[in-house]
């Protein structure tokens, strides 16, 4: 059950829902959204119709939800929702583009990388810090250094900044210095992680899980939202199968499924998903065609000496060809390309 | 090794290559395409080099081939081929629409089902007469009565017939009505039904196997190619993953991969894959946008009676958004609607 | 519905049934194992009922199923049942050894293949005289030569020989030699190879589909059934999953799951599951501990010269390991070896 | 490459080694098992060659190893590895039986479940006090109360206590109680999670990911290697597969794959995999038999009534036969069931 909260709705309002469940003996998990806030309550649910939560100042609409997850799910919350990050937003009706380095390596890499983005129509800047890496003997990222030089490069092109967070201790660090924390495949279902990002203030983009299924993924997005914090924004990146032409298999059903069952954005990542370069384009004009909210591209200036993942970054005429996608392609399916801050 | 005919080799010239090849102890696999002949060679290839076929009369091109499928190999063929059913060409710089019920069950509904198909924009008309089924207690189709509803479609719409063969043994019956032969998933590797296919002088619709490789998948197509028919489309219909949500996963990342690796057409199925209307035009138009030589879709006039996969059939305001996406995306990825026959 | 024949009941008896079903609109599909026969009914079972076949001459039982596989499913025939090759038992209390080449090249090597199977502990004899192969360059078996050197060999060691059948067309002549048909992984959902196998006459080992599920896997063995012939046993042989170790992965669980839902035998092939001789002793005791009532090896006395994987065939000590577990573990879980014919 | 150092080498001998190969500009990590220490080297192996550590006190041998995991690879170790928890070893020629409840629910299920996995032959008590959950809303465990009640239940039957730790935060507090820390299959990649077992000075029990490869499996092991700690036991514990009898399927190769590639034990865990209580004991016998270290099962009191996964609980007669085979079967593979301490 899901108490949704009138935009107008006060903060004691919503301690006073809060209260009047944890009085009953229920649970109440507050989640702040940028529109609205809603609280999810946990227990009896007959009990709870007894408390005529409707009547209480600043509610808008009492809804039962009948899928285990209650927060993120669309069946209280009919619009989808658009999330905003440092000002750029992603939602319905309009089709982001984030782009950058894989990861940072060092500050003219990460400068001209943002230059490229831009000028390709991308708003928000991607560059990753801290790197899961399969291997521990890999490189893992410049940490601290690397979070001081995309801000620096926020700064200079005025693109908002989408970086990851791999470790629960670090999301107070990430968060200082990032737009948007970044959560990726293999920690969708670290669960320590989830709640640290949902209580950290910033939106959050949650990867897939290699293998989750949309139910899984929409879980642990629940997680995030059960601490407090709706800007969630999914991103699909490919699920392993059977093949071996490409590092994963770009799911492009996922997008319409997710965005049916739940009002978040969704967006697709086709540089992870395939790791090939000359599949990205193809594929991110597929992610386009499907009705993704936004895509997240990397890109490189010299993708040879990429110390992370440099095959699948676009540079040249495969990064115009990108542009001209994100240019004309959106129209065609109801979206306006975002423009990037300030212009 | 592939030996390339000239585009005027006559059959004498195409008969002295492989006797040459096999005088030498070799084997020669003759394979017949609408623009040109190739010969796959099995043997030693050193000692087919000192065979200097490249002299023979006719002999275009002499090429050895690094991957395991020879004739479908875009090694020796690097233009994308073509392929006319009965008329209608699939193939680059087209997209081509293949649309109709998923099973004939009558005449009514396979003339309703045709023309809401050619309103559409399809230029071919698909429908199954013998369906392969899970269950044997399930309905198996209608067999030579439903071919004989599909050849009076034709006759009605000018649409050539798209239909399914699931047994060797009723492969000619099926060649006699049908302008194109299509071999089903669970059928990818029945070596036997390839091999029929191969030699009964219609194109052949390979679908790719629900748990198959792209190289298996191209394999498959080579045993229809080594029986003498380079006239063969590729179609992608969804793979199995462990996601619940579509029955299967539309695998976009095969459409430019298996053009990379071939120079047969390639399409995709987005009913099957996904089993579910409401997803069969946003997977349509991922697939054009992917780049895909053709699509097709099942359409019903009656979906809520269909004897076979009613939920995934188009019909009222799902096939209008589809006759949009085919009327306007094609021409951004460079490519024209095919229009049907004698239009 | 299902009606359970006696064991006493006579042909009439049966056609009494199967008349009596179809006059009232229904289907009936007769199927005759070892011990007793089975009548399997499509329609309207309320009208069924009303039928009161219970009171028929020879008939045992009436039993509603809830499962989609009617003939092969417990529900009916709680004792498992057992299947007799040549003579030689595969069921519940025994176990039971195949062993033999995976391809038949010549007379020689299939001899001494035999002769190595018997004093292992194998009362049936395997080899493949067809050979579906993912490649058509691929070696594909001697054909009806192989056949009949497996007869040889079969007169030699008293071994009842199991051979694959790849092609519905091929049927009758593999059934004149073979005492049991095997259906290979590939094939499970050929339903024409099925139902060919299922009308033979002979006892068929069907082996599961690389990615099918156990329903299905059931499902398939339904369509042999449905054709008149309950003598199935069926073969586990390993699943594709995203290991890259193995060649597939031996889903060791399926047996107990197969045995609860079907009363038809169920054994395992490690050989062709894991594609690793090393592995196949070992993953032969898990079979046999995990309750399989027979597992099937391949051998070969020259494994370094094999023309069709030689890396997975057994010899020397790998197989004297092999004889070891056969005569050591069964007894453990209640089993005992079943002796060759004649011993 | 990697250096394995005397048993009797002192620290100081380990720290020369490391300190020699840092001055010389690579990376050293030093690794502490029971046996012996290893030192894994990072960085141009061609330089180390020449800084010729073979001749360093304490140094026993230095080794090149191909595979991407270095310290807990088989390269330098042929011997396999056997590791104490607590007291109880884990490793060749014996056989383990870990067994209690799959979450700590009170004091007194814990003490009879403790009670009844060692009367079935347990010499390791399973218990979890924090549980990763796919669901934001389910019982979550009982955190620090369910570890004292777990050290309790040490106290009480002698048997050393495994538990799961799913956050690096908390790996202090369950160090403090745990002899053995558990990291599970959704926190495999949780790399922060694995640097912080490594360095915490305890045995780790680290399950395989639901779809992780073997090499990733050890790659996983590496990270935890890498910070210290050698005394690792994996555990086979289900792969997602396609089937939906069972809750994932245990891959029973992978035990000897794994011996294979590493010296660390590995265990099977059939109560997970299967998720289902008849499935257990069938699956406990094939881990024996395919030559597993170890098992870990669950048992519960009064299974009906348990908080998480009741369905796969062992009691009563289950419980007996479990016992029955831990008895009789790992004699027949070389192997001899380890007491519980005290005994």
């Amino acid at each position: 059950m899901v108490v949704v909260m009138d935009a107008e709705a006060t903060d004691e309002d919503v301690a006073r829902v809060a209260d009047t469940v944890r009085a009953a003996g229920g649970e109440a998990f507050v989640s702040r959204g940028v529109a609205r806030t809603i609280v999810g309550l946990v227990g009896d649910v007959e009990h709870f119709d007894r408390l005529d939560l409707r009547t209480l100042p600043g509610v808008a609409d009492v809804v039962r939800i009948s899928v285990p997850y209650k927060l993120v799910s669309r069946e209280h919350h009919k619009e989808r929702s658009t999330i905003h990050v440092g000002g750029v937003p992603i939602g319905p009706g309009r089709f982001t583009l984030v782009a950058g380095p894989c990861a940072v390596e060092d500050a003219r890499q990460t400068f001209e990388a943002a230059d490229m983005a831009k000028a390709a129509g991308a708003s928000l800047l991607r560059g990753g810090a801290f790197k899961p890496r399969t291997s521990p003997y890999a490189f893992q990222g410049l940490g601290e250094k690397g979070l001081e030089i995309l801000a620096t490069a926020r700064e200079a092109t005025g693109l908002p900044v989408v970086t990851e967070v791999v470790d629960a201790h670090d999301v107070p660090l990430v968060a200082q210095y990032a737009d948007m924390l970044q959560v990726g495949t293999r920690n969708m279902q670290n669960f320590a992680l989830l709640q640290a990002v949902g209580a950290a203030g910033k939106p959050v983009m949650l990867k897939r899980g290699l293998n989750a299924t949309i139910e899984e993924w929409l879980m642990a997005a629940e997680y995030i939202a059960q601490r407090g914090n709706l800007d969630i924004v999914l991103c699909e990146r490919g699920v392993r199968t059977f093949e071996k032409a490409t590092r994963n298999t770009l799911d492009v059903s996922a997008v319409p499924v997710a965005q049916n069952l739940s009002h978040l954005p969704v967006m697709v990542d086709p540089s992870h998903a395939s790791g090939l370069r000359e599949l990205v384009v193809p594929l991110a004009r597929a992610g386009i065609a499907v009705g993704a909210d936004a895509l997240m591209v990397d890109i490189h200036p010299h993708p040879e000496d990429a110390r992370v993942d440099g095959s699948q970054a676009l540079v040249g005429s495969d990064l115009r060809d990108l542009a001209t996608a994100v240019r004309t392609l959106p129209q065609l399916v109801g979206r306006e390309l975002t423009a990037p801050p300030g212009s």
